[in-house]
């Protein structure tokens, strides 16, 4: 997954802004569950909701105006009742910029309850897990 | 009204991005409907929708990170089907630096068709076009 | 040029937030300049500023998340202290959902005074309006 | 320090976009920094940037549209070539909904090396730690 800095991601030390990156790693996840074949869109159709619970980054150089990024992106073990994206935000030289840990919980979109992960996502999640 | 520019507002121009007013916009009109005794909230409640239809902004001059920005708010004509709001925003200086004209349409929440401004909104109004 | 919505661009009513379409019409400016061989970062190191003069937005029908927008562009007239773009923007139903009219100022990043268009960015559009 | 939720702030879910209490988190800490009588405008003017090194949030509940939250700010250290704020938000009924933690580091705006904390900083929070 790229992404291209925007004018309006940036602060005036010339840096995308830290609370930015969130948006980063968000465009990421949906696009690889769009890889997968589920659009979030439908999960929430479905009545699914996914939340952030907990939200990581670790700064370890600037990202400028322009610069194209590249988004790694890594699940390391089946969502159950939440489930934790690891990201890694790689500049147009390679270097590793920034370090996104983010977790979701499912919840239930009438009850607001945290649920379990829907069956439809745990289907399309399963072979990367065998 | 006054807002105090935030870190994440300004761009590498250190500037207020322009994208922005809009929000200075709308916390004005926000305020100035809470001083009427009307909380927007209460009014989505109602069932009543207010999506913006026309914007327009003129940047005369910068805003700088930590401004303390105040905004005027004028409204012309009693709302109808749709309000239109004027913002002019003044720097510490005194300097007008924005012109900000805004205008909503009253949407029933349900059909989402365009409707008349509710009473209890036009009540509030009134006595100020008397 | 496209654009997907991203969830952070949304709001309660679901609809993006008026004040982000500035930032489509950014992106859409920036790479219509790239592929006219200019990069608007080089533009800015070579001491030219363009800040945002005027904006005005029509919101014809709301944007959902995850729409992926079409975003056309159009200048009337050669560059000269100021350009006017001209931006229009489509969902996926191939419905016109906004327009946009984006007039930006040239500036000295140096005197930041007002100046006539870059030679560079002029050869560039040139050939558009003969 | 009090801050009302704003309507560009939320998302379709109704709740405040994750990414945007870095903005809450940035907001209380300049205004404690002013209250102790540093402008962090005029830090950066000294030449010190404080871009940060790393973000970590736990969001406990959802805030909402128009909600007027409370945040509260400790340091637990004198900052030496970096700083770490806690940051605790509570919501209008005394429910804390979101812990934040953000680190800081000193930087000379010049060699965009990290450095010491200012000395003129370190004056104003010695207090505290004595």
């Amino acid at each position: 997954m790229q992404v291209r800095v925007r004018y309006a991601e940036t602060d005036q030390m010339g840096y995308v802004y830290h609370g930015n990156y969130a948006q980063y790693y968000e465009i990421t996840r949906v696009e690889a569950l769009r890889s997968l074949g589920i659009r979030y869109r439908d999960l929430e159709r479905r009545g699914v909701l996914l939340p952030v619970l907990e939200l990581r980054s670790k700064f370890i150089r600037p990202a400028f105006y322009d610069d194209l990024l590249t988004i790694h992106l890594r699940v390391e073990s089946l969502p159950e009742t939440r489930v934790t994206f690891h990201h890694e935000i790689e500049n147009e030289n390679g270097d590793t910029i920034n370090l996104g840990q983010v977790t979701l919980v499912f919840v239930d979109g009438v009850t607001f309850k945290p649920t379990k992960a829907d069956s439809y996502l745990l289907e399309k999640f399963e072979p990367f897990f065998n």
